[in-house]
Order: C-alpha cells, then sequence, then structure tokens
C-alpha cells in the first residue's frame, strides 16, 4: 500500500511528537516531512541577531506556508484532505487508520471524554507546558538572555494546578482518560508534561507515573521521538 | 421520551448559545439549566464591591461546583456523562441527537473539517471575541471604569485576522465550513461573532453574510437566544 499520509512535523514540537508516535503505534503507512522550527540551527549556540532569526524556520517560509498559510507545525496531509490542527490531525489518522478503535474510540459516551481532554488542554496543558519551556527554556537560549522569573513562575504555578486537575479530574482512579485503555488525548497529554519536565520543572508522582504508563504502551518509539527536544533543552540549559 | 439530557447554560456565553441552538435545532428532548454569571444582576447598574462581587455568579458556587469544579459553563450533561468543554458537548449532542447527521457528519473526511475548526478557534475567534467584549463592554460597565483601549484595539486587530482566516481558509468559496451544509462549527463561530458585534465591533461584510445564512438555518430561535447577550451589552454600552 503506497502511503498517502504525510505529516509535517519538529520533534521539539510536542502535538508534532504525538501525530508520530500515533502514526507508528498503530503502523499508519506515512511519511513525516521535517520542517525544522529553529532552522537546524544549534538554538544554544546561535547569537544575537542570529537567534532571532534562527527562531523563523521553514514552518515562516515556503514551500511548507503553501501548505499552512498559518505558518504552524503540525500539518497532517492525506490526499485531498489538509488539517492544520494537532487535535484534528490525531482525530483522522486514528478514526481511518487505527483499525483496532482503540485510540479514538468509536462509541460516542468514551470518545467523549477523550474530546473533552482535547479540547481542555488547549488553555491548560498545552499553554502552561509552552510557555513554561519557552520562557525558562527556549527564548533565554536564543536571545542570550536571562528568563523572566516572573512569568516562568506564573506557568509554573498554572501548571501544578494543570497536574492537580489532569489527576483528579481526566484520570481520577484510571490510568488513562478513558478508563484501561490509552487512547490520543493520553498520548497528546505524555507529550505536552514531557516539555516542562524536559525543562527542569518538577512534575509530581501522579503524572510521572503517568507518562510511564503511556510509554509502556508506545513502546521504544516514545523515547526516540522525545530525544532531539530533550538533548537540545539540555543544552539550552547547560 | 423523557429528557436524560440536561444543558447547563448562561445565553450570556458564545458557547451555550450554540449547545441551545443546536439542541433547539435538532429537536434533542433535553432540559435547559439557567446559571447566572452575573447572579442576575443587571451589571450597568452594579456599582463597587457589589460589582466586583457581581462577576462571581452562580457558577463559583454549590450546587453548581458539584457538577463542574472547574466553574465554567456550559457543561453538558447526559445521564452518567458529564462534559465540562464546550466543544466536546457539541459533538456529543450532534453524535448522539441528530438523526440527520447534518451538525457533525459521520465521514471521516467532512468531519475532520469542522474538527479543525473547533481545534483553531480556541485562540482565534474565541480568545478574541470573548478579550474584545470582557474588557470593552463587560468589565468596564461593572468596574465602572473606562476599559483599557491599548488591550481593546489588540483584540481589535487580532479579530480582523480572524474574520480574514476564517472567511479564507475556513469558508473559502462555499457558505459554511464544510461547504454547503451548516455545521456545530459554523454555528459556534456564529455565536462567537455575534459577541464583539454586539460590543461595537465592526464585523467585515463576509462575516455579516455568513452569520445571516447561520441564522436562515437556525430559524427563529438564534435571535431569541441572542438576545439577552445583545441587551446587556446595549446596556454596558448606554
Amino acid at each position: 500500500m503506497t502511503a498517502t499520509l504525510k505529516i509535517f512535523v519538529d520533534h521539539l514540537s510536542q502535538p508534532a511528537r504525538a501525530l508520530s508516535l500515533l502514526c507508528r503505534a498503530i503502523n499508519a503507512p506515512h511519511h513525516e516531512k521535517h520542517i525544522q522550527l529553529l532552522k537546524g540551527k544549534d538554538a544554544s549556540n546561535a547569537r544575537g541577531k542570529e537567534a532571532e532569526v534562527a527562531v523563523g524556520g521553514e514552518h515562516l517560509r515556503k514551500p511548507f506556508t503553501d501548505i499552512n498559510p498559518f505558518k504552524k507545525i503540525p500539518v497532517v496531509q492525506d490526499g485531498d484532505i489538509v488539517l492544520l490542527e494537532s487535535c484534528a490531525g490525531l482525530r483522522f489518522i486514528a478514526s481511518k487508520y487505527d483499525a483496532s478503535g482503540v485510540w479514538y474510540p468509536g462509541k460516542v459516551e468514551v470518545r467523549s471524554k477523550v474530546d473533552e481532554y482535547l479540547d481542555w488542554q488547549h488553555l491548560n496543558t498545552r499553554a502552561h507546558g509552552m510557555g513554561y519551556f519557552r520562557n525558562k527554556v527556549l527564548m533565554p537560549s536564543l536571545k542570550k538572555c536571562e528568563p523572566d522569573m516572573a512569568v516562568v513562575r506564573e506557568h509554573e504555578k498554572e501548571l501544578q494546578r494543570v497536574e492537580r486537575q489532569f489527576a483528579r479530574y481526566f484520570l481520577g482512579p484510571t490510568p488513562f482518560i478513558t478508563g484501561d485503555q490509552v487512547t490520543i488525548g493520553d498520548l497528546l497529554a505524555a507529550c505536552e508534561f514531557e516539555q516542562p519536565l524536559a525543562g527542569g520543572y518538577n512534575l509530581s508522582p501522579p503524572i510521572r507515573e503517568f507518562i510511564t504508563r503511556v510509554k509502556e504502551k508506545v513502546g521504544p518509539d516514545y523515547d526516540e521521538v522525545h530525544t532531539y527536544m530533550r538533548q537540545l533543552a539540555k543544552k539550552c540549559l547547560a
């Protein structure tokens, strides 16, 4: 079967990693196209104006902007279908390519709990996981300046709330969001929590244990897909 | 048929109006429970400390916080299912109660374009429609102060971008997001754009025409459900 499915990703991005891992976990025939957010530069070595430019990667230029005029990754393309939003991409790939029906369940009552997390995370896990990493790790390294610790602490405080709400409300007593089965909601959550963790944020035990459970379901690809981001964070913080 | 479906709403809220209108449009047997965000106070008449308190409505207190510990409306409840996110609620109600399959199409390729809008709107239509209304209309009226016009103008600028991107990318040459059929994506978009419009924002002709098309699909309920918010905005701005 010739793959018609393409995903445009950079493994620095949390939802991009979730898309890569989903395709691998369900053995969806696909092409992974790498769009370098940092233009392949080592962010920790960039200087001055070069550092500013380095933030403007391949996602800001043609030919990628012909695919996504909003200049963001990840993007999912499958024949005529182009999806510029990662949650829509996760839903689409799981619906079309996951024969097991596990990752995005068909039963509306179960699926709606996955949807609830995917909707909630935009202003919660994502906003503050990204905000923390960007302000604590990435921008100080690119701009060679100290992090604005007031901003970092605000994201830390919000991340603590996010962790509590995720553990209490979304997981409750079960290993994953919908119960015993891992879904695209769990996968995206784990990929998001990995970002502040790599940036030095002290994740609580329930969330660390949750990540371990997701990792076990995904297999060795999990760490492989996270390696680039973890190494970059380490260099930036050095 | 006894309705098991309950929606907890205040028609001041954009996604709450979308949920009410969806239930009515598809004749879903349901109970609409009103949770007053402004505690039934006339925001334009509240003064000083009372005005501050007025912002803390029924959504912040028991018994509602037993249903939603996140203290937000709307909420969808159907038997054992509770959904605290409005997009998940719209998907659930359309999937379960819309026999026509029009509002949230089953075909994955079509549905994914609805999902793409529902995911995109969080940080776009919603963030800036709400930001504009809150900063231009609601908070100045409740706090008896002048709006911070720098903040209002920032939301205005972003709303102009949102309008362009919605018209060009999400609609393109077709009347609705997926083509000729109205969906929950269009309904939510129209309800969001109504908010800055009521607050004095000058919506562009393509978006005004889009709203008219959604209104025609929904019928007289559309204006009825929007009346409270429009009247409140008028009073606040008087």
